[in-house]
C-alpha cells in the first residue's frame, strides 16, 4: 500500500481538482453542507468523461493503451488497483477515473472493430447516465413507473416490427443474449412439458433441441444448465455460407423421433456470431410446424436489421418464430446492456417462470399491478436497460435506426468489393456477406507462392494472431479473429458503430498491410 | 401521434436548452462539427442530473409524484411515451429526460425504505457514469483489461472478507442476487454429477435441495429453471424468528434419503428478505458435512455485515460454506446492479460453465488469456458492475463500509426501541432484529379494543396497504408491507440507506400515525 506517496506525486499533475484535496467521501451528500462539493466532483467527473469523449471520437487518438495484466497488476505511475483499509481523497479518485479509462480500450473509437458492439452513442450514454442517477428495479411498477411502461411500450413496438399480430405477445428486457436465448428454451420446454417446472426434468421424456453448428454458445450453456444436457442438443449442418441446411433439420428430427427422444426446440440464427450468417426461417419454420416443435429466432445480432426496409427479408418468417431474441446494444447502437427476448403467446413467461412471492408482487396495491413485472423474470432485481434505448428512439426515430443500418451494411459491402480482389487477400466464403461481418484472411508476402496444405495452413493461422499482437501494442485499430471448422485463424471484421466511415475502413486495410508484410 | 404540437407547448416552457432547438440527434458526435452540440447537449443533461441529485437529498421535495398507469399512458403535459417514425429535437429529448425522473420514484430520498436496495451513492454514480461512458464488456481482458483486473482483486478482497483462506477461490459478478443463487445451484450440482452438463438430469439420480421456507424465492426459480422441480425443492422451518431449524433439515435429509433421493445442496440464508433473519450457518454446516451437501449461504442482503466487526458474528460460519451470494448493492448502497457469487474451490465455475467459444476465447493470444472470464459465466456478454464498487471501496475504505453498515443498524435499533413498547404498534415478532428489518403493524384506534380473531385479522390485514397508498398519492415517504405465513399484511421497515437519519425514522411513524389514525 503506498497510495500516499502515490498521492503525493499525482498532486502536482492535477490540473483542476485543486478544491477536492483534503475533501473525502464523508464530505459529499448525504452530508452537511455537502451540496457544493458534491456538484463540484461531479462536474470534474463529467470532465474527465466529457474530455474521454472527445478524443474518443479523434482519430489522431488511440484505440488503446495496451499493457500486460502484470503491469496493471504491479501498479501504473500511481495508478494502485489494490483497495485498502482508508479510505482516498477526492482527488485521487478523480486520478483514478482518468487511469481507469487511460490503460481501458475506446470501444466507441471509429477504427474499434473488435466486437458486434462497438460505438458509443450519445443520447444512450445520457439515457444510461440518467438510468444510474434514477438507479432504480424494474420489478414493479411501484418503484419504477415510467421505465415499466417504456418497457412495454418499447416491447409492443419491437413485436410488431416482428411482425406479430397487432404487436400482441409478451416478453422482457434481460442481461444479455445469452440469458435472453436460456429464456427460450425455459419457455419452450414449458410450453411442452409444463409438469417439468414442479417435478424437474424427471417427469419429461428424453428433450432434444437444435441449433446451428454455428450458432453461439449461449444455446449450449442453456442445454447445460437448464438440465437438458448438451448431448441432446443437436447441432445442424450448415451450407458454405454458414447457414442451416433445412434437410439437415428434418432428418435430425426424424432421426431423434425414431431413437424415441423429443423434439421441441429449434433455434434460427439471425445473424451468426462468425459469419453473419441468417438461416432459413421460412423452410426452418415449416419443419418446426409439421413437427410441433418450439422456433426461436436467435437475433441478437442480426435483429436490427429489421429496422431497414431494404435488409428486413434476410429474417423473412421471423414472424411464424414462437420467440425472438434481438440486442439493441449489439447492431443499433445502444450501450450494453440492453438485449430482448420477445414471445409470441401472451401469458407464457408469466406461467413459466412465476413463483408468486407475497412480499414484492402484494395484489392489494392501489394500482393495477399488472404493470408488475418482476414474475416473470428470473431474475429478482433487474437493472433499468429499457431507459436509453426509448431515448434513442425518441431521438433517431425509426427512420434513424435504419439509417444507421443501411449505413453499416454500405460500409461492409464497400470493405467486401475492396478486398474481394485484392493482392494479399482471400475472402473466407464467396459472395456478399448477409451481415456487416466480412471474413478474411490476410496472406503475407512469403506465403503467397506456397501451394496449398499443412505447412502453409500451419503459417497461416499464426498471421492473424501476430498481427492482432501488433495492432494492439500499437493501438491504432482492433479487429476479431478466430478459427472456424478447418479454417484456419481468419480476421471477423465487424461493422456497427456509426462514427465508422470509408477511410476507417481503408486505414484497416492498410494497417494490415502494414503490420502483416514482412511475416 | 401529436408530438409536434406537443413540442411546441414545450418550447416556451423550456428554459435552458434554448440552443437545442433546432439541433436533432444526427448534429451530435460523430457529425462533423458535432463537438460542440454534444458537449452542449451533455451537460444540459447533466444540468438536469445534478438538479435530481440536489432535490433528491431535501427533505422538502416528495419521493414521488404518484400516477396511476393509465394515467401516463394517456401522456402527461407534452410526456408522450410512445416512440414515432421521425426524430424528435433534442430540446424534446431534454424535456423526456426531465421529465422521466419527474414521474419517477426518487429511491435516494432520506425518506425512502422500500427496497433492500436504497440511496444514492455519490461516488458510486460516478463510478456508473463513468462505466456508461467505457461502454465495455467483461468477457475479455482484451476489451476491459482494467475492469477484469479490478474484479479479480475486489472478489479476492471479498473472499479474504468471507474468511477462506488467503481469499483463495473463484468468483464473478452477475446481474443480481437471484443469479448469483442460481449460479450456486448450478455449480453445487456440476461438483455431484458433472454428467448432467453434457447428459442431463437424466443422468442423475433424484436430486434435492433444501432451503429455509422463508428465503428468497431465486432458489424455488433456480430449481424450477434448472430441472431439478421445486417439489425437489425442501423447504425448512423455522423459528419464531424466522431461522432455519437445524434439526429440521437433519430430519428432512433423512427422510429424503430414506425414499432413495440424493440431497446435494442446502442454502443457508444470511439475511431473510422480510425478518432479516440469520440462518444458524455453524450448524447448519455440520449436516452438510455429514451427509455430503454443498452449503451455499445466501448473503445478498446481509452479506453487507461482514464488513462490520461488530456485526459479522450474525454470519458465523460463512466461512465453511461452499459458495456465496453477496449484493453490495444492498446493505453497502452501490448503485444497481452489483451482486457477486464467490466460490471456494477454485476452477469449479469455469468446469461448470465452460464451452470453449473459439471465436471469443482464443488461446493464442499475446496477453495471459486466464484473465479472460467469459467462459465462467452463463452470460456472454457482461456488465460492467464492478467499477463503481470498486472506485467506493477506495473512496470509503472499508471502515467506510463498516461505518456505514453499523449506522444502519442502530438506526434500526433506534427504530425498534421507540415503537416496541408504543401505543398502536405491534411487533410481528419479539426481540430486537437480527438485520435492519424491523416487522410491525400499525393498529389503528378503531382496533385496538378489538378482541383477537378473524373480523380483526380481516381489518388489519386492510390497514397497511390502505396507509401505503395514501403514503404514495402523498408522495411523502415509502415503506413496503407484505402478509406472511399466518401473519396478516405487516409493515417491513429496511434502512440500507446512508441519507437517512433518526429524524426520517421519527417522519415514517409519524406519518403512519397520521395516515392510518383514522382506518
Amino acid at each position: 500500500m503506498g497510495p500516499l506517496v502515490i498521492k503525493k506525486t499525482h498532486k502536482v499533475q492535477c490540473r483542476s481538482p485543486r478544491l477536492l484535496l483534503f475533501i473525502y467521501f464523508v464530505d459529499l451528500l448525504p452530508a452537511k453542507n455537502g451540496e457544493e462539493p458534491t456538484m463540484q466532483f461531479l462536474l470534474e467527473v463529467v470532465e474527465i468523461l466529457t474530455n474521454y469523449i472527445r478524443k474518443t471520437f479523434d482519430r489522431s487518438t488511440k484505440v488503446l493503451d495496451f499493457h500486460h495484466p502484470h503491469q496493471l497488476l504491479e501498479g501504473m505511475e500511481g495508478f494502485n488497483l489494490e483497495l485498502s483499509d482508508q479510505p482516498e481523497s477526492l482527488e485521487q479518485i478523480l486520478v483514478d477515473c482518468r487511469d481507469s479509462l487511460k490503460y481501458g480500450v475506446r470501444t466507441g473509437h471509429p477504427r474499434f472493430f473488435n466486437q458486434l458492439s462497438t460505438g458509443l452513442d450519445i443520447v444512450g450514454l445520457a439515457g444510461e447516465w440518467l438510468t444510474s442517477t434514477a438507479n432504480t428495479n424494474m420489478f414493479t411498477y411501484e418503484i419504477a413507473p415510467v421505465f415499466v411502461l417504456m418497457e412495454q411500450l418499447t416491447l409492443k413496438k419491437m413485436r410488431e416490427i416482428i411482425g406479430w399480430p397487432d404487436g400482441e405477445g409478451d416478453g422482457i428486457f434481460s442481461p444479455g443474449g445469452a440469458i435472453s436465448n436460456m429464456y427460450s428454451v425455459m419457455i419452450a420446454r414449458y410450453k411442452f412439458f409444463p409438469e417439468v417446472k414442479t417435478k424437474g426434468m424427471a417427469a419429461a421424456p428424453r428433450l432434444i433441441l437444435f441449433t446451428s453448428e454455428l450458432s453461439h454458445y449461449s444455446i449450449k450453456k442453456a442445454s447445460a444448465a437448464l438440465g437438458f444436457g448438451t448431448e441432446n442438443l443437436i447441432l445442424l449442418n450448415t451450407d458454405e455460407r454458414g447457414r442451416v441446411i433445412p434437410a439437415d433439420l428434418e432428418a435430425k428430427v426424424i432421426e431423434a423421433k425414431q431413437k424415441g427422444y423429443v423434439p421441441i426446440y429449434v433455434n434460427a440464427t439471425a445473424g451468426t456470431t462468425v459469419y453473419g450468417a441468417f438461416d432459413p426461417i421460412n423452410e426452418i419454420a415449416d419443419i418446426c410446424e409439421k413437427y410441433g416443435m418450439w422456433l426461436h429466432v436467435d437475433g441478437a445480432w442480426g435483429g436490427g436489421l429489421l429496422m431497414s426496409r431494404k435488409h428486413r427479408h434476410k429474417l423473412n418468417g421471423v414472424e411464424r418464430a414462437n420467440s425472438v431474441t434481438w440486442n439493441p446494444h449489439k447492431m443499433m447502437g445502444v450501450p450494453l446492456q440492453c438485449s430482448a427476448i420477445l414471445v409470441r403467446e401472451r401469458g407464457i413467461l408469466q406461467g413459466c417462470n412465476s413463483m408468486c412471492a407475497g412480499y414484492l408482487f402484494q395484489p392489494d396495491k392501489q394500482y393495477d399491478v399488472t404493470y408488475d413485472t418482476g414474475d416473470k423474470a428470473i431474475q429478482c432485481g433487474r437493472h433499468v436497460d429499457i431507459f436509453k434505448f426509448w431515448l434513442m428512439w425518441k431521438a433517431k426515430g425509426t427512420v434513424g435506426f435504419e439509417q444507421h443500418i443501411d449505413k453499416c451494411l454500405d460500409l461492409s459491402a464497400y470493405l467486401y468489393n475492396k478486398i474481394k480482389h485484392r493482392e494479399g487477400f482471400e475472402m473466407v466464403f464467396n459472395g456478399e456477406p448477409q451481415h456487416t461481418n466480412v471474413c478474411f484472411w490476410y496472406i503475407p508476402p512469403s506465403l503467397r507462392g506456397m501451394p496449398d496444405g499443412e505447412e502453409r495452413r500451419k503459417r497461416l493461422h499464426k498471421v492473424a494472431p501476430k498481427i492482432k499482437a501488433m495492432m494492439m501494442e500499437s493501438g491504432t485499430t482492433m479487429v476479431g479473429y478466430q478459427p472456424q471448422g478447418d479454417k484456419v485463424n481468419f480476421f471477423r471484421m465487424v461493422i456497427s458503430n456509426a462514427a465508422a466511415t470509408r477511410s476507417d475502413i481503408d486505414f484497416l486495410i492498410e494497417e494490415i498491410e502494414r503490420l502483416g508484410h514482412d511475416l
